[in-house]
Parts: C-alpha cells; sequence; structure tokens
C-alpha cells in the first residue's frame, strides 16, 4: 500500500487501507507511520446515542451540509444498528446511497467483533487514515453507553449527545455517565410530545452538575428527519472547537491510547501461549492463575 | 491478610481483602494466590437491566428468597445507580438495611473509577474471594449495555437480563447485542402494560436469534417490588447450570482473563515511562506513536 495514494485522496487506495485497518493486517503499522505526520487537520466528531435516537439521519444531514459547504467527509459507523453499518431499514439504505455516489463523501462500517476489545484501538487508526487522506470532517457514530464510547469520546475533538423525547433517555444517560462525555447535546425528533421536557431536564442537570469555569455544552433541537435544526448543530459543534481545549483533549487521548498499544504489542510476544489450555487447567483448579502468569513472565515474550 | 480468616468466614477480615482488592493493593495477589484452590463452589449470577428497571430491588428479593433457604449470599454492585453502591435515594437504602444487619450477607460496592477499565478484572478477583469465603451464591449487578456487561457475563454462571414494558428496552437490547449474553430474562414492572406485548417480543425475537441445538433462554415476569415472581426467577436461573455448559463457559472465561493479567504485569515493568510527555509529543506530530512504542520494547520492561 503506498501512502502517496492516500494523501492523494484516491478512494481505491483509501479503502483498502481501511480494510487493512480493521483486519489488523501487518500491511496497516508501516502504512499508518508514514501517514501520521499528515494527521491532526481534521475535525473529528464522535456521535452517540441510544438505537433509535435517529442518529443515523442527524448523520446523513451533517453529510449533506458540509457537502453543500464543499467540505470533505468521512464516516466511521461503529453502531451495529447503523444504516451506515447495513443493519436498518431498506428506506434508511436508499437514502444514504446518494452519499455513496458522491466522491466526496467516504463511508466505512466497523464490525464490532463481539466486543473483544480494541474497537477503540481500530477506531483511531481508522480516524488517522481518514485524516491523512484529506477528510476534513471525520464523523464517528456509535451507539448506547458503555466503555467503548467513553474510548471513542476520548479520541473525538467534539462529542455529540443524541437523545429523544418519551425515552427516559436523559435519566439513562445522567445516571450511566454519559453526561459527562458531550459537549454538545442533540435532542432529535423534537417535534415529538415531551420536547421542551426533556431540554429543561437536560438543562436543569447541567446547571447542577459540574464548576462554573467549564463552559455548559449547548443544547440544540432538531428534527433530522426534516433537515430542521442541522445548521444549528453544526454551529454548535464548531463553536465547542474554539478556545484551548482540543490539544489537551488530544494529549489525554494520546497518553490512554499509546498506553494501549504498548500492551498490545508486549502480548503480541506471548502468541505462542496455548491460553486455552492453561485456562482449562485454572478452571479445573489444576493451577492458579497468578503462578501461570507468572511463569509466562519469567520466561519472557518470544 | 491472613486466608485463614477469609475461609472461616470472618466478615471484617473479608472486607478488609475487599477493599485491597478494589485498590489494587499488593497485597491482594498473594492472598487470592492462597484462596485460589478453595474456589469454585458458589454460583455466580449476573444481573444486568438499565438504571430504573428495578434490578436492584430483584437483586433484593433474590437475597431475602435464598436467606429464607439459609444460603449464604454475597452481592457486588457495579451500577452507580443501585441503592447496594450508595446511588439511589432514601427508600431503597433503608429497605436494603436488614441485608446490611444479616451475617449471611455480604454487600460490596464497587466504583466504576470513571471507566478507566479493570472493572472486570476486580470484579473477577472480588468473586473468587468471596467464593473461597464461603458464600453459596454471589450476585452481581451491572448496569445497561457495554463491554464491561459483556466481560462480567463471561465470568458469571448464570447472566439475567432484566427488562421493563414501556421502556423501549427489548428492542435497544437486540441491537446492542445485550441479548446474546442473555441466559434468563426476567421482565419486571410485570403489572404495568405492556408486559404481555414485552414477552411475546423477546419470544419472538429468541425464536428467531441462534440454532436450534441452543437451549432458549426462559422468560419470566416478575412484580419485584411485591416479591412476585422471585421463587420462579430463580428456579430458571437453577433450570440453566444444569448441563455440561457451565466448565466450558469457566474456560472460556479464564482463557480471557488469563490474557487480562498477562497484560497488566507486562505493563508494570513501564511504570517509569512518563506516557502524558509522550503524549504531548505525539499531539504536536513531534514524534510519531509507532516508534516511540518501538523504543519502549526495545527497551523492554524495567
Amino acid at each position: 500500500m503506498r501512502a502517496g495514494e492516500i494523501l492523494a485522496g484516491d478512494t481505491r487506495a483509501i479503502a483498502r487501507a481501511a480494510t487493512a485497518i480493521e483486519n489488523r493486517s501487518p500491511d496497516a503499522e508501516p502504512l499508518l507511520r508514514e501517514l501520521f505526520p499528515h494527521t491532526g487537520k481534521a475535525i473529528i466528531v464522535g456521535i452517540t446515542g441510544a438505537p433509535g435516537s435517529g442518529k443515523s439521519t442527524l448523520v446523513d444531514q451533517l453529510v449533506r451540509v458540509l457537502r453543500e459547504e464543499g467540505r470533505r467527509v468521512a464516516v466511521i459507523a461503529v453502531d451495529p444498528s447503523s444504516p451506515f453499518s447495513g443493519g436498518a431499514v431498506l428506506g434508511d439504505r436508499i437514502r444514504m446511497q446518494r452519499h455513496h455516489d458522491d466522491p466526496g463523501v467516504f463511508i466505512r462500517s466497523m464490525a464490532t467483533r463481539g466486543w473483544l476489545g480494541g474497537l477503540a484501538r481500530t477506531t483511531t487508526d481508522m480516524a488517522l487514515l481518514l485524516d491523512a487522506a484529506g477528510y476534513e470532517y471525520v464523523l464517528i457514530e456509535t451507539v448506547g453507553v458503555g466503555q467503548d464510547e467513553v474510548e471513542i469520546a476520548r479520541l473525538a475533538d467534539v462529542t455529540v449527545v443524541v437523545l429523544v423525547p418519551g425515552a427516559g433517555d436523559a435519566v439513562q444517560a445522567l445516571k450511566a455517565g454519559i453526561m459527562e462525555i458531550a459537549d454538545v447535546f442533540v435532542i432529535n425528533k423534537a417535534d415529538f410530545p415531551g420536547a421542551g421536557a426533556l431540554e429543561r431536564e437536560v438543562k436543569t442537570s447541567l446547571a447542577l452538575g459540574s464548576g462554573s469555569e467549564q463552559p455548559k455544552p449547548p443544547v440544540v433541537l432538531t428534527v433530522a428527519q426534516e433537515g430542521r435544526g442541522i445548521a444549528e448543530a453544526l454551529a454548535a459543534v464548531r463553536g465547542r472547537l474554539e478556545g484551548g481545549d482540543r490539544c489537551r483533549r488530544a494529549v489525554a487521548a494520546w497518553s490512554v491510547a499509546l498506553r494501549e498499544m504498548l500492551r498490545e504489542r508486549l502480548l503480541e510476544g506471548f502468541s505462542d501461549v496455548n491460553f486455552d489450555a492453561a485456562a482449562a487447567e485454572v478452571a479445573s483448579r489444576r493451577r492458579d492463575p497468578y503462578s501461570l502468569v507468572d511463569e509466562w513472565i519469567a520466561r519472557g515474550g518470544q
């Protein structure tokens, strides 16, 4: 794989590289190493929300508005229910089709791989690839609440949390800690009953939480299905890019990512260990896990 | 810390050991090593569901029924909104009080530590401690959907997913992959409208998914607040313990846990690395992350 083709924006080369990253192919790292100095220009926006919150439609509309401005846009869909990743109803697929035909838009879905971890790492590499390839905006769509979302939020410049009226989402999000990762709240389906109440609820909890020095995340109402509020949502995202926060966040994200990369590389030296056989010994209590790990450490990576 | 005291069921010694495990104290591992041969007897039940699903009340009721049978029961609450972990309204706290006064019940809440990972590892160690201490049932309460839940489900003998009517839970759970970790479904608040519809929805999706060789998870209706359906839920959990699946699951869980333990130990040798300083170099593109990791690997753990 040639870095030059990717830097030139060759869509086929980008797609091949994306596949190499997703498969953790040995070709991926030398390429990323070469591309790395050319990254750091794209604006990375995480968009997270429960299935049914309409965040795929919101992403679709954001792509439309950014394209009208002439921006190149990439979408990484790590939501198994997203139409971008192929899990949705026919109508959604047809709606997305227009972007598939637009050379200024790159769409990539990522399998969640049975949650065996590494999703944040793969997403980081994918975002770097698309950044190097000259996409000015990289939109990362994730579902739900969990460690993956928090890790992906860490790598994004701005994280948008999408809520909908009447789903009890706000309360759930509050309790589960997703409020803390939000830089912008979008209340989608704002034409549904309860949108005003949800807006007040979110604003009240924002007023209660966090110190007064921190700017409060703005709350934007949208009806993505009809394209309403999209410009306002984009303006809110851009508003969060101002100020010195971006660099501080990037350092924090890399601090975690470097540890993760080191951890992975260290474990590669133990690829000859039969973990399943060892697990059977532990499960039957013939061995204890602590002394097994001691032995592996003593022997060192091969 | 003396293993003998824990094996004898001394509550204070158990509490001290639990604190050592939660703080990742260096005292914890030698103790766990000594306790390990005495583990493997407890039945570990994971109970997961969204905040507001009433799973804390369900746990409370399961504890009551198990105590009536004379079983010793431990509860590990990793849900930040659980009354067990102290995040709930006063009424819930008062309700739990009776178990706090019962020497046959051990309750431990675990902070989620800002989702920095390691929760599954700490929970595994905590469950081993309580197993060695002679608790016949260890109930692990978790919230929501995410990698943590899946990892904790892996270590449980049986995983119960709690749903409630009208919350759109079933659809969300389906899409987000939580259905796959469920061994038993409990539809709580079954006196609410829509319980029957939710039951049909779950059963339909179970019929559609997975092969026919696999036994389908039973669906139990409860009104935990009034103690209704609790015996049935417990019977469903016990039903899932029969058959040879338990050992196969334990081997799979240990295979993942051993990797995680090795990974952690390997990283300990790099505690002198200043990851934040390195991250600042990467964020400013003065260095690329790949060559930094190469250097660390070449130097080796200290």
